[in-house]
């Protein structure tokens, strides 16, 4: 059996491989590590060109985390992506309302989805970091809610993916004035919105 | 606000979407049912030309399902990825043993991944279907516990995505004589995975 089976070696190898198979850039070490880590969870490389990062969204999540971070996700999925002893370290949580039963109710009397329901939810519980890997509509919940005035949260991870509605839901983001990170297009999901979590929370705690 | 709430409508446009923008092809309904959902879950096309079902694979998941099947995975993500209901409706169980106590410990004594000792559990248990997204090292384990006798399950969903023995994990799976779903070369994933079992378990059973 000659392949490597030490976690931490392996990954070692994956991110020298995808720096060297990266077309030439000029991003910064920690943008990098963002980035490498998404293409490290896809094996897909167009996300060199598809991630973008607004400027001090690196910053805020390291204040953020630094502090204690409460985090929003969309999914269970993206929820169970998110390491959980980096989260406890730096004495964060990680939330996922949509399966509870108050969600359920709501969506269900509102004909809205149940994760446009979960992020009302979460605005009234000052979440600190939303993070989308899949459901355009909550997003555009969330942006309307902080156009409200009923939100305000310090981070936004906007990578819903799919073909309805995922696309437009990460445009405008600049506007909210809120840091964001996301990805362009029709691209993301419930992996690279993890990841995206998991890269921002080791530049701030050793693994 | 103009944007489509009900899931449904958003996944069914979606998957009308995909069918327009795909490639020619001459593929079965059943395989275009998992092809698409796995396009529906990562927005990469390149899946149609990646995307391997072995002869019988649909048909063996089928009759697995119908009487109902004990699904393996080998990341918490990808067992959070599998619709819950789905799996209830067809009496038929998915873990993801990774976390367990007794397979911690196996690992760090024999210096193996968590993955590939949870594997050597899992076969002892009889699982019928292995699902791996993640990693590696758990399917060549498997593999090889195949090989020497020791495992014979009726199904492999064999899409580990990454850049250090993924691609070679996934090789020479027909020499097993196993019914398989695989992604050819880097790519696949947790949601890939997910996907594919829940696009399998549609087939079978009203959602």
């Amino acid at each position: 059996m000659d392949y490597i089976k030490i976690p931490m070696d392996i990954e070692k190898k994956s991110f020298e491989i995808i720096g060297e198979e990266m077309e030439p850039h000029s991003f910064t070490e920690e943008e990098l590590s963002i980035i490498k880590r998404v293409i490290h969870t896809t094996a897909d490389f167009t996300y060199q060109n598809l991630i973008d990062i607004s400027e001090g969204a690196i910053d805020t999540a390291k204040e953020v985390f630094k502090k204690g971070a409460i985090i929003y996700t969309d999914t269970n999925m993206a929820l169970s992506g998110i390491n959980k002893k980096s989260l406890e370290k730096l004495n964060s949580k990680a939330m996922c309302y949509v399966n509870l039963e108050e969600v359920f109710k709501e969506a269900k009397e509102k004909q809205i989805t149940r994760s446009m329901a979960a992020v009302e939810k979460a605005c009234k519980d000052n979440v600190d970091i939303f993070v989308f890997g899949n459901a355009p509509t909550a997003l555009f919940k969330l942006k309307e809610l902080i156009k409200e005035g009923k939100a305000n949260p310090k981070l936004i991870i906007a990578v819903p993916v799919g073909f309805v509605g995922a696309s437009e839901s990460k445009e405008d983001l600049k506007e909210l004035n809120i840091p964001y990170i996301r990805v362009k297009g029709r691209k993301g999901g419930s992996t690279v919105a993890a990841s995206i979590i998991n890269a921002l929370m080791y530049m701030v705690v050793e693994r």
